[in-house]
């Protein structure tokens, strides 16, 4: 290959395509690159438009910034990083006999051929439409790039009641968006929760409640059938179960990666509706590489293929094909479906994979839920983080985590998502020598407690419930003792109806009140003082005794608050 | 061994003695289990106290309690955890052939023996008190217990000025606490920097800027020679290089571990001068084990022994003791030297090995230092983190890291650890799936840039000179362009007095007005510009290029503010 001549072409302009054009340039000096973009606008970050909607920041520019206040548009790229732009510009098709690119100016209307030496498919992903009637109404939009943010801002600015489709990143972001402009937002819902594909029901369940609480009106389990609108305005969405005003209709049902191109030119398309690659990033045609919202990863601990479009992989997916392209053989190793989201004053996170998809893949996952405060209790600021963790009862392999609260999430997802991908097991998670101090942790990190509390439930030390399974139980009006054995103070505060009060400095004193032939299910704030009552019961030769995982923080269903019914001076007498 | 009658005695009942304690009564619920503490107090968190004298909470009973406000006194351990607190009651000896502990009660000043079938050691440590004259005056204290912070907090009530000898964890923190209640604080610290066994003198050259931007008076490179006073009180420090009045003295040097009773019993003491154990923190008695504050441990990347005394470490000991002596036979497998440290608006941590100690060890290390935001900058509060990257150049693993910031550096460095721990190579750094959403981090996490512009460094794509090097070469009168490429108004706000101007959208433009045969060392406010200069001079055929890392934020010498003199107009121009 003649590389003072060589040309490289990039079919898309956001994430991955400007990440491989700008190393590109940087790795080699003399070949042509050109950037097709079918928008306006080149280098966004998507993922910031709700923030725009929210009000968070004025100017939509400020999305094509670099961290220092330099706008992105293709000037910068022609001056700074010395390759080609040409947005409003769609790429038709391709020849991969010629080499050829066939583009059209969206401008003009004229067409004409790109050659390249090498091509990059960085197309993107769109959202998914349903096809119910009513959907073409003004009003009616997706979020996907920034003419959607201004369409979106113009319709919030004088809506006063929105109904969002989709509890995915996406629609949760809005709505939270929404609510904080004073607009009444319906978030309708098909699956019986939100991020149903991050989420575990009862974890998803304290998303839940933060978003009732936060005025949200939560509509699960239904499905839109139709939009009704008024002189071709969206005027209400009809559901399975109901119907709810709207002046704007956010669709968020989910995005599917953009392969019309790759198809047309006969690419290989993945089992996930995505581009197949290579671990190189490399199509099934060797010249032509695909990165970002339009490719398949890789699932790193069941190794399957799956489709998780996010700005995070397809960055580092930008650099692995522009070295790739520039000679050096990287590899893109895959992905953990890592999430994260602010919902209202929760931040919600999860990685790897979930008890039930371990279970489909053959291993024998054992679940643990523990809360614990973000910090040490004394530090001003500490708030509740409640970890889910899965892991082998095998191998002690860690396989993935949930972790959900007001505090600080995002570290502890992280810290796991280095664990998993590195293979540790709750052993090693349990002893990690994490950055100590009363700002930022307690002696025991909110890790080591999830971790410990795992390893004493796989030891046999500690049998346990989680809260879903316990709620099931009393449903299914199954016999046993749920005990609380917080004091009556914190009882008097928030409880869990129908709880018996039995506070653990009691227990040792009170145990021939408990009957023996009945289980027990003892619990407490986080789930400490639930599994030392465990053990005092154990050891007092009760043998049905398995404590509530999670305590009252992890808790997604009803909670009482103030003086209980009968018993008013409970907490005065404590 | 007949467990029905089985003694455990622990000595210390602080962190490592009371986990020790309360595990092992969940695990065997029919061992005597007898705690000896000396002091009046047990279980409290010595972290938190100097978040108290700073006011940060009023009572200091609040260090002993759960985080669901029980507060932990011998009453609380003897009807809840069901085990034995002895308080005020030094532990005086051990008879290891008759396996008696004699124990004497400082309150009655009688002495008694006990039995022990199993006896741990958690003796802890104590702040070294120099032999300098007038160590011994009122008003000249450590800071170690509940007591020393009640002493510092009625001195810090009345005091109108204080020294802090020391620069470690505690003099810092101190520092801030005395500062925020108004008191005048000089810090004389003997060696030219602060936390010097834990950061290289850049990066605590950041914090000595934050020190004194806060209002400490920062006094390095003096030792104290001798204390004076009046009438038995504190009244001035004389170091070797000037004399500062004081009304109070707060001494932390450093800790020591508390050895005696270990050394009197002829047990082993390792080369760091603690307790030496084993793997099961198993003394060179079987039927002694020792945790916490008072042993030493194996640093997990160079396997040798070291002394870091942290509660966090002395918390996971304590459970790997009470499942030693239960029949559970763990490990505790090591340290990384983890830290963190709040200093006013600086959080400052730091894993692993330094470069120097890498070296030392025979790796080649390689670092980088990169700043970046620490979330979208788009989003609001964003903060820089300064990440310094060390990995060795051959394995490519990582060896150690040190991350300081105003911005949200605990995740940074917690993830690390679980890298480092894992032993994760700087390429697995660069493509872990962390989890991103605008709220938490930037698509490329701040650890993924630290880990690419290390990788780009490595892989010679970019060479780079850190800027305590940079400052060398300029005091050297070494001849070379220091070459600022940000914009004209980034430089009228702030710059490094004495570089050259030359912005990198008109580098391509204006090569020729660089010279070919003088080193050129571009720099602008993170590295980002910098490295991409770089890329653009050696594409023009410029040989002698290396960018400085970590740009104006990493920059710990002096920098000049507002309108650069004889070019008031430039920022307006450009």
């Amino acid at each position: 290959m003649d590389n003072a001549k060589r040309r490289i072409v990039i079919v898309g302009g956001v994430a991955a395509g400007m990440k491989v054009a700008s190393r590109a340039r940087r790795l080699d000096a003399e070949a042509s690159i050109t950037v097709v973009e079918r928008g306006e606008k080149v280098s966004y970050g998507a993922c910031a438009l709700p923030y725009y909607l929210e009000g968070l920041f004025d100017d939509l520019d400020e999305v094509m910034q670099t961290p220092t206040g330099v706008v992105r548009d293709a000037g910068f790229f022609a001056k700074v990083k010395g390759f080609e732009v040409l947005c409003r510009t769609e790429a038709m098709s391709i020849d991969r006999q010629q080499k050829l690119l066939r583009i059209r100016d969206l401008t003009s209307g004229t067409e004409k051929d790109l050659g390249y030496d090498q091509l990059v498919l960085a197309t993107g992903n769109r959202p998914v439409m349903p096809p119910v009637p009513g959907i073409d109404l003004d009003g009616v939009h997706p979020l996907k790039s920034p003419e959607d943010a201004e369409k979106l801002m113009a319709l919030a600015q004088k809506a006063r009641r929105a109904v969002i489709v989709g509890g995915g990143l996406i629609g949760l972001e809005v709505a939270e968006a929404l609510v904080h402009r004073g607009v009444e937002v319906n978030l309708v819902e098909m699956k019986d929760q939100v991020l149903a594909s991050a989420l575990d029901f009862g974890m998803a369940s304290l998303v839940h409640r933060e978003l009732r609480k936060s005025g949200v009106n939560l509509c699960l389990a239904e499905a839109v059938q139709r939009l009704e609108g008024e002189a071709g305005r969206i005027r209400r969405v009809v559901t399975s179960e109901g119907s709810y005003e709207a002046d704007m209709v956010l669709m968020a049902i989910g995005v599917r990666p953009e392969v019309g191109l790759a198809r047309e030119a006969g690419l290989e398309i993945g089992p996930t509706g995505a581009i197949a690659v290579d671990e190189h990033l490399c199509t099934s045609d060797q010249l032509i590489y695909a990165a970002g919202d339009c490719v398949e990863s890789v699932d790193l601990l069941s190794g399957k293929k799956v489709y998780v479009p996010l700005g995070s992989t397809a960055n580092k997916q930008g650099r692995v094909v522009a070295d790739n392209l520039c000679g050096k053989k990287e590899r893109f190793p895959g992905i953990l479906g890592s999430l994260i989201v602010k919902v209202f004053d929760l931040n919600v996170a999860r990685t790897g994979l979930s008890e039930e998809d371990a279970r489909l893949l053959g291993a024998e996952p054992v679940s643990m839920l523990v809360p614990s405060p973000d910090r040490a209790h004394i530090y001003p600021g500490a708030k509740p983080v409640v970890i889910k963790l899965v892991a082998d009862a095998v191998s002690r392999k860690l396989l993935g985590a949930q972790v959900i609260g007001p505090g600080a999430v995002d570290k502890r997802i992280d810290t796991l998502v280095a664990a998993l991908t590195l293979g540790a097991t709750v052993d090693q998670l349990a002893n990690l020598d994490l950055a100590y101090a009363p700002p930022f942790s307690s002696a025991m990190d909110p890790l080591h407690q999830a971790a410990n509390a795992l390893r004493n439930k796989m030891d046999g030390i500690a049998a346990s419930l989680d809260p879903v399974t316990v709620e099931e139980m009393r449903q299914a009006g199954e016999d046993f003792i749920f005990l609380d054995v917080r004091s009556p103070a914190e009882h008097g505060e928030v409880r869990i109806p129908g709880a018996r009060l039995l506070p653990l400095g009691a227990l040792r004193e009170r145990l021939e009140e408990l009957p023996r032939n009945t289980p027990i299910v003892p619990f407490c704030k986080l789930s400490l003082r639930g599994y030392e009552a465990l053990r005092i019961l154990k050891a007092a030769g009760f043998e049905q005794v398995r404590y509530m995982e999670g305590g009252i923080l992890g808790w997604p269903f009803k909670l009482e608050t103030g003086a209980p019914a009968g018993q008013e001076c409970s907490s005065k007498v404590a």
